[in-house]
């Protein structure tokens, strides 16, 4: 019925184009904090509403690379304006596991640099002429996933975080209390560099502070699983699930269907 | 234009009536375990497709009553045969809270017999002509919860087994390892009557089982959180809670979709 309604249609000469088809743009941005030069990704569809909700990613330890700006130009074709932080610096990309880990520990170290890291990109995105300023925001993976839980504790105006396989841990839980964005957890079951006790101490930290919050644990899953070149040795404790992928995916696109609640971004 | 089309196909004779639109047929029906008459209650669209996923339901403590058969119904119209199953036979409808703990209690204190029990619903409801035998999940609220895992221990062939605030307690962990089912768990953080030691117990009878699971905690929810009728008071332990109630919904329509691939039930 609906084919022979569409044939009927074009004879008649009644059929628009449909919908645009999605045509993502992406580019380099350089922006500051303080003194430091910092270069993050922005992508979005060009063929999109004048003004969309904003979605800010951050990087795993690796910074920004091919990962993020991947999941950029995905967040860009679901109707996002999508932009990947840039935490470390403009130039500073580790190339081993050993530099990622010191670059990382920088910052792990340092909660209130990597809060001002943060929400210099936070304003970066906010400031985009195709952004709806009320309507961001932030996921992150590993690294970021802790990144995006120090924005909400720095109490930044965003409307929502979403860590995937995050550290959860906090130096200062008592920062709770600050969060007003909706929180996501979305964590393997099985990751050994986020045990259970610091699930346990983040639960309670936002539990603490009156936080909207929520926490997916998948079976089989350890760290890194929305990874692909994490691999698939579950005994390295890092590595790829494609099933928690999906998943997680899922959820995250269920949670931006509610706090982007008439904007229409994820109903594209 | 999509108003335009319809009313020039309008115009031409060439509009059916739509999708058919719902209409859910609901039915008590007499079933027997060993020589104990079962009396469940049976749903499902009569405008649906010829076979469609069965979705068994596994009451809390009160019985079959209003709230299964309207979450029956709600599942008919998703597309689904829903059956509602009767753990407690034919006429034992507690009337009271005390009441209720002393029937589930029976039924918590022995598993064997409420395997049996639930094992013959699942039997009930693959016979019926309409439903997929092979396309069949359970879920099952508080009491209902405890149930549909049984039922994924004693080794039923079900694809999925969902909990809403069950208890998740076994006295015989080992069984995990009979689970075929895939395993969703969507309980309150703040559940007094599932302290997190019962559900850490669970997390490692599944990951021990090889069990493919998943656990969602929602920050805030205390049992029973998708029972209006358990009021608004946490401090009770047991209390109604909208946006649990909804995003745990959500939860398992997306499971749904993921266990019964194919099928096109939570499609429609």
């Amino acid at each position: 019925m609906a084919l022979a309604k569409r044939s009927m249609a074009l004879i008649l000469g009644l059929v628009s184009s449909g919908p645009a088809r999605a045509e993502v743009q992406g580019r380099t941005v350089d922006y500051k904090q303080g003194e430091t030069v910092l270069e993050g990704f922005l992508a979005y569809d060009s063929q999109g509403p004048a003004k969309r909700p904003g979605v800010l990613i951050v990087h795993d330890w690796t910074g920004v690379g091919p990962y993020v700006k991947k999941r950029a130009e995905q967040l860009a074709r679901m109707g996002y304006v999508a932009f990947a932080a840039d935490i470390y610096g403009k130039g500073v990309r580790p190339a081993s596991p050993k530099e990622a880990a010191a670059t990382a520990g920088i910052y792990r170290k340092d909660r209130q640099l990597l809060r001002a890291r943060v929400v210099a990109a936070l304003a970066e995105l906010r400031k985009q002429p195709n952004v709806l300023p009320d309507q961001i925001a932030a996921i992150g993976f590993c690294f970021g996933g802790t990144t995006v839980l120090e924005l909400a504790r720095a109490g930044a105006d965003v409307v929502g975080v979403v860590s995937f396989h995050g550290g959860l841990d906090s130096p200062t839980p008592a920062d709770g209390k600050n969060i007003k964005a909706k929180v996501l957890l979305l964590h393997g079951a099985d990751d050994p560099f986020v045990p259970d006790a610091q699930v346990k101490a983040l639960e309670d930290e936002l539990r603490g502070g009156g936080v909207d919050w929520q926490l997916v644990k998948y079976g089989g899953a350890v760290h890194s699983f929305t990874i692909p070149d994490a691999g698939s040795d579950n005994s390295k404790g890092a590595a790829y699930n494609a099933s928690a992928e999906r998943r997680s995916w899922k959820a995250m696109e269920d949670f931006f269907a509610e706090v982007f609640v008439g904007r229409g971004g994820a109903a594209r």
